[in-house]
């Protein structure tokens, strides 16, 4: 089986492979009236759009998105919303090298263990290409959400970490990582070009706030918000791990140093720290909502390594592709709109039981 | 909304309170024909159970599993299994603190702002007795993928690590704190019988590992492997992070070094590194499915705690209940369990669409 | 698979076999502050209760309701309802020859071909002692749409119709056959007799009407109002067909007769008519939501028929158990209850969308 | 909540609207390997095509359709089908009366109620143009069921009913009816000339059956095949009315003729009637399939009606578009369609609980 939807009641589900004629989302259960339009989603797309410096891969693509369906007169209409994107770059490259042997580290093997076979160009649908249509469908999710304003960006670089004393949000925008720390930004440039130029790659460290979210979004016990969001997170292409608020850190403190103390505020309890993340039991509290995410390094380098044939045979491999030196810089905008997606249906799932 | 189930076609619902009458499981889509009698089910529960060790709550719950349907002459029959565990030890004791002000760390105050008002006694349906269900439910997942062994293992509490070099398997058994590392396990006691003298607690990193999953279950692109992983352990209460794999330490490794080169082999691939965890694109390679999870120290500790009442006074808080110092011990069997689960609603899954 | 649940927002979970200790059912999603205790539930109960006229089966079951999970002084509180059913007259009967051989109209062989086995006591899963579950959940969904009333009624047996002239709601609790119409009761108490002295049983038809549903409810397009009461209503045991508004009448109207014309009125249009049966498109429109269904004759007949054992040998079976002469008596407090768990989802789901 | 998704396993997702640039099916869990191209999908498109003879709607349509993702190489891949088929035939022309009023009948007025607004043209969503992306996504089902024939015909217009004598499958090709008795299919011309000439129109019934399916399909409880087929018929425009095997027949007779006894056969055993309609317990039993669905006559009529406007005014209105005089005949490759999709999904769901 194949589930290619994510979502209860806030619902997207997304089609196309990397090198087929188009890819897209169809988003389904977004409540009516909102005012949307291409140019409010655009902007999602741009920000993850390939080609834009040399820190990613040199794809070209327009990624221009068409709305067609379920928008009328500028406002949702409450029934399905079909985005279409299609694929200009599709580079009439020789595959044949990736069609005879697994790429260590790709989903190759795997997809042809489970298919029998696989579309073999650029990775056809493992390829992180689909998160276009995620970016796309987040748009709409966020129209959904208007309470709530969502920022993500890189922390951590090759082991090369932000310092937090140094974050500054505005900074985001201002330079090719979407790095809130403008020293580190410009540590990272001689550090992905020099992965680049090794024909390597880095892994990278995402991190994601959502302000704004009220308490008592969450859906326990088995789509708590916690567990949509590490779901979420993980099924993005090059994420191996998760973490709500302190995450693993959590584990190296003790019930005091761990509590997230209240004292009487204005609109409800004003907490004295976030260590939870803004959740609890599932539940929203009320604080900031924040998740950091790991994207490994992209196995696309341009090193051989050892691997076998589909036939069995011992082989060596290298990517001969445009690729990104690091994926964790165009994973930021595709993490900022799981995080809309995750909130929008869980908005719409308190409304249901809660009214 | 509140969604108690986990599982697309192996689907599980739990119910019940920490201080109802009963708790129990629902699992339905069980393959027919499989062995199953509340023996298989009765010693995941008692691994599970309080009261065995001082290094666990002092709640004496006998945890007897009734399965009430679906089982016919000794075989499950593919009608849904109804599982029941009847609640003792619902000590009569004075919650009307509890009742009055919230717990920082707990659910209490999300549940409150979500429903309005919350059942207190013990936590209610945020509480950990929860899991008792699902270690039942797991028990039945387990004779549906009667191929996979699942083991988890505790490797790191309040910051003190195994030592890799001693991990022996055997030794998981032998101590209070499902714990392969001998020499862990003895520093340990001292750690966690100061933790519970003080009145604290201790976070905890719980490892689990399957072998004998073949390669090819997994469901791209929402619900991955990995991503219905992270969805699984999120879930558990106290956990804060999920890693597939190296997780955050890939983000740290280049790309030739996070590869998993591979190797002609008798069946399939031999892979000569597992990175990846046994997952890629969502799908399992074949290799050991490994993943990392983070419990934070429980917030039920004895040092008092600011918070707010109900009515939004400034108050302080400490939990005299009977409490676990360290919650993660506890979460070595739910994490099996949730890992069980998982993998046979992806067998089923994988089955539906490979055939 | 097999597909315990019903329901997208408002679910619920139905488990337990005719001869097995108990059945029960979980609902999920209920919102919370609702007032429910057993004595809410038990009336529904009593109503389709066997043994309570010599025209349905003369099984005795108290069919007492145990609520375990999820109300929390005498209000919902959001989380799983767990409600049990304890079977007490499993008589100790002797099952060897339905064990070894089909019988006819009955799910036996189709169980066998699915599963490769069956539980033969008492038609094991697939008994109509499993709608005692329903009921019971469809209390819980009344609780849910206090601004609903729904009333279903027999409104033909074995080919006699009652007279539309005679229709008397206040008739209906006046009679063992849930008539509205007094005379067509008294006809009916020498046909179904006939029918029981002979062996044989009879068919019926149920019709059921809400009023105070509010215009909008109703999900286009795979969930629509009228394709939720269909699935719903085709899931009950016998029932081989369903009809919305004027069913199959309407597929012999032109269009202008079809049509139901509208007027202003006071809170929204007056309509002239009601062929629709309260929806249109899949969503309601404020009319009454009418529905018809077909029960067929029960198929456990003191007549003996012709069939095949397990072993494929030709042989004749006939039921000796207690049964029902006509079925479809005591669908009526089932087909109630699963108007309103269909309405109770629906209400959730649109206020989920459209706030 | 707003659900265009139906299927657990084989699952399809249609958008678009009757007047938007496009629509399209995204056909979801499609086993890899099977052969497909656009041209085992367009001659379904061809028998649905409005305007291929005076007794459909004369809006001009090529319905072409274009597989946008999921096959490569011939061969379906296990990843996401999307299918589009452009509009092209969206006749610009004056909305403004059926923006201003209600037309009885259809689901202008509930829209509104919904969703505050609605897209008027051409229906919008509610259009039944949408069965185009059924027939669609029910073309890639057959390929997945090759096991099965399907064939569906109608039986009855406007109350003129066929004679099961004259049945002869070969004639449903042969007429614009799909009508398998060739004399029925005469009078039908001059019943359907009358209606369309006097701006009325006629409500039809259509029979379907499927053959070759084996015995063992349906997921009991609330996925039993006959509510599945239910709720899928009771989704297609226009359909009020569902019958399983007898149907509303078999509520007229006794047990003893409603049965269906078997004898043995060299494969399983012998059925001696089929009033059961090839499903028992909600599995099927390997007979065939048969349903029967009533097609009201469509609202869109060129005799003024009674209504009211958007503003609660005293209105007429009177349809003066291209429309069906009977919606029922084109209903028939849509319910071919809907048969298809829900035996696809049922055969998926029994490989993967019983393997």
């Amino acid at each position: 089986m194949s589930f290619n939807s994510f979502g209860r009641v806030f619902r997207f589900t997304t089609w196309g492979e990397s090198h087929g004629p188009a890819l897209g989302a169809v988003v389904d259960g977004c409540p009516p009236g909102l005012a949307l339009s291409e140019s409010d989603i655009q902007p999602f797309l741009d920000r993850r759009r390939p080609g834009t410096s040399r820190f990613t891969t040199q794809r070209q693509e327009p990624d221009q998105v068409r709305i067609l369906s379920g928008v009328f007169e500028g406002k949702t209409t409450g029934t399905p919303i079909s985005l279409m994107i299609e694929n200009v770059d599709q580079r009439s490259k020789d595959y044949s090298e990736v069609a005879k042997a697994y790429r260590p580290g790709h989903a190759d093997y795997a997809y042809d263990a489970k298919y029998g076979f696989r579309d073999y160009r650029g990775g056809g649908r493992s390829s992180a290409r689909e998160t276009a249509a995620r970016v796309a469908a987040g748009a709409v999710a966020r129209a959904a959400i208007a309470e709530v304003a969502i920022t993500a960006w890189v922390s951590e670089i090759g082991g090369d970490a932000i310092d937090p004393v140094n974050f500054n949000a505005d900074e985001i925008g201002n330079n090719p990582f979407f790095c809130p720390d403008a020293e580190a930004a410009k540590r990272w440039e001689a550090l992905v070009d020099g992965a680049r130029k090794a024909g390597s790659s880095l892994g990278a460290v995402v991190e994601c706030e959502a302000t704004g979210v009220p308490a008592g979004w969450g859906a326990p016990l088995y789509a708590k918000l916690d567990s949509e969001l590490a779901a979420a997170m993980m099924s993005i292409n090059a994420v191996k791990g998760v973490e709500i608020g302190d995450g693993f850190g959590a584990a190296r403190l003790r019930g005091e140093e761990n509590a997230d103390p209240m004292r009487p505020g204005d609109d409800g309890p004003l907490f004295l720290a976030n260590h939870a993340g803004g959740i609890a039991g599932g539940i929203s509290t009320g604080q900031p909502v924040r998740v950091r995410i790991a994207f490994k390094p992209t196995s696309s380098i341009l090193i051989p390594v050892e691997t076998v044939t589909r036939e069995g045979e011992a082989s060596e491999i290298m990517t001969k592709g445009r690729h990104d030196p690091c994926v964790g810089i165009r994973g930021v905008p595709v993490v900022e709109a799981m995080m809309a997606l995750v909130l929008a249906d869980q908005k719409l799932l308190h409304r249901a039981q809660c009214g």
